[in-house]
């Protein structure tokens, strides 16, 4: 399928990430075939160096994975195919050509996962912290992208993967950095936050489902991308405590530092999706025989738009309380 | 022809540049209807506060017009419709929030000449320099899009607009400021930088034009552009002295000024381009019927690769030297 989606730039990949690094150039434009049969995807993503990122929490080839990572899921959330991506870099003069090379080759790494070619970008200079900048584009059958806005009463809501583990992962690195003596855990832990993988092949199976499903990507938490769901499609969502499939390894933990991770922590990468209950056990069946996962955590419900967690004594409304990386969550 | 591009997003671009100003979200993705009679066109370019402006030479508002305007100006030179743009910006503490919707009110502004949508974008922190990266997408009829390798020996080279009015005003403004005490002539060189205007009209003619035409926009002046044009293609450019249109407003200034400004300068956003001789007088006819500017420049020769500069005691070789903002230029 990738074939059709044929690249056809007057710039060479090796150019924008080569020739131009470092060196302030690279306003290229660059050429692909269009496709009736399809709509495009595009999202573009920041992380900034000590807001999202800093040398001590990531290696710089997973600086690079990861800004790739986040906008690939968010393709991802929409059911999209990842084909193109472009960067764009400002560099501060703390980061070497080295670093900078292996920001790029992380992309690389990434990229390779679902033949993505770098179609283009632009490197500068700044004083300060370096940002990184990344576009994605991508494509789905034509109307079968999937939205935030089409959960209605009735749904069951479901989530891809286990969350958590990426706010637990970097609590670990601020407490001890980048070469911290880390039990095999604890390093899985780690790359949950510094490695997390989109849910590609998930959107693609939800994309391709035909039910109607909404869908969204748990990039700054579950409470947060949750309501977003809710405000989107004018519901309610309910979510059980027991059912949140946390990260293996914080199985251990205290129940309530493991909600804390997964409800107000971010970027595990998951999607957060709601269909209709009577489909939810064939999709379930389905991501089952292709060796996905797949987790019914709570339903939709009738009552005032937002979302709430139940346990067996209470249910209380989980604020869209976002995903701070560098401060105090309360 | 804008209606057959539809934009489908799932989010509204007020969402972008007004809720999720200075709070950090804006991670979603945007859909559009893709369409097999056209190629696509993406480009990214990124402003850096300090490098490529300061706040005493662009106004909040001018820094949005030409954050995308650099863009469409990469458009332009690939002969496309500019439809789409997504922004991210970085915001240091020294921004406050007006200033900010300013910058994107000047992005609405360029973008309604074009009837571009606001479609994506991203606003993070940062601490230091403000980032501005905008991705544009726009579209060319198949196998339409103008490239620099195709120029060959024999072409006439061209220019679509005059220069060294951008690099003459950025000096004004470096020395007298945004307040400074301007003549009408100045204030004139002043716009040039501050809100030059990409040759979309130009480029889509050039696009559309039954002939063989390489093409490029002067964004890093002249010569590096020229430079461009001769390498991607192997060939010679001899660009004449005293052809070189220059801005009206340093008409009256020395000629070795006017080169420096016109070859080293930069951000003109005038194509240059070439094509074969025997139809360079239809193409000038063609310009000047819409009311356009068009300007022979120079011929496409035999010999080394490279740019030559010729007057009538001498030529000399033009190195691709690149436009310092803020640094002497020599």
């Amino acid at each position: 399928m990738k074939d059709e989606f044929a690249f056809i730039s007057n710039i060479s990949p090796e150019k924008t990430h080569q020739s131009s690094l470092l060196k302030g150039i690279g306003d290229d434009a660059a050429v692909y075939r269009g496709s009736s049969q399809f709509d495009e995807v595009v999202c573009v993503d920041t992380m900034v160096e000590g807001i999202h990122f800093r040398k001590d929490t990531l290696t710089p080839l997973q600086i690079g994975k990861k800004g790739l990572a986040v906008n690939v899921s968010d393709l991802a959330a929409m059911g999209a195919i990842p084909l193109f991506y472009l960067v764009s870099v400002a560099v501060s003069p703390s980061w070497n050509e080295q670093e900078l090379r292996e920001i790029y080759a992380g992309m690389e790494d990434l990229a390779k996962e679902y033949q993505m070619d770098l179609i283009g970008g632009d490197t500068v200079s700044t004083g300060d912290a370096l940002v990184l900048t990344v576009t994605v584009i991508g494509r789905v059958e034509q109307g079968c992208a999937r939205y935030r806005h089409t959960a209605q009463v009735g749904d069951t809501v479901f989530v891809t993967g286990t969350v958590g583990g990426s706010a637990a992962g970097l609590e670990l690195l601020l407490q001890q950095g980048l070469n911290g003596d880390f039990t095999g855990e604890e390093q899985s832990l780690l790359l949950a936050h510094q490695e997390p993988m989109p849910h590609v092949v998930a959107g693609r199976l939800l994309a391709n489902y035909s039910a109607r499903i909404s869908l969204n990507d748990i990039s700054d938490g579950l409470a947060s991308e949750a309501n977003e769901l809710a405000e989107a499609s004018g519901v309610q969502l309910m979510i059980e405590s027991d059912k949140i499939p946390f990260h293996p390894a914080i199985a251990q933990i205290p129940h309530q530092k493991q909600l804390e991770y997964a409800l107000f922590g971010g970027e595990d990468f998951a999607l957060i999706g709601t269909v209709p209950s009577e489909q939810s056990d064939s999709l379930a069946k389905m991501f089952s025989e292709k060796g996905l996962f797949f987790k019914e955590i709570g339903s939709v419900l009738e009552g005032p738009v937002g979302v709430f967690l139940k346990d067996e004594h209470q249910q209380r409304k989980l604020e869209k309380q976002g995903y701070n990386h560098f401060q105090k969550r309360g």
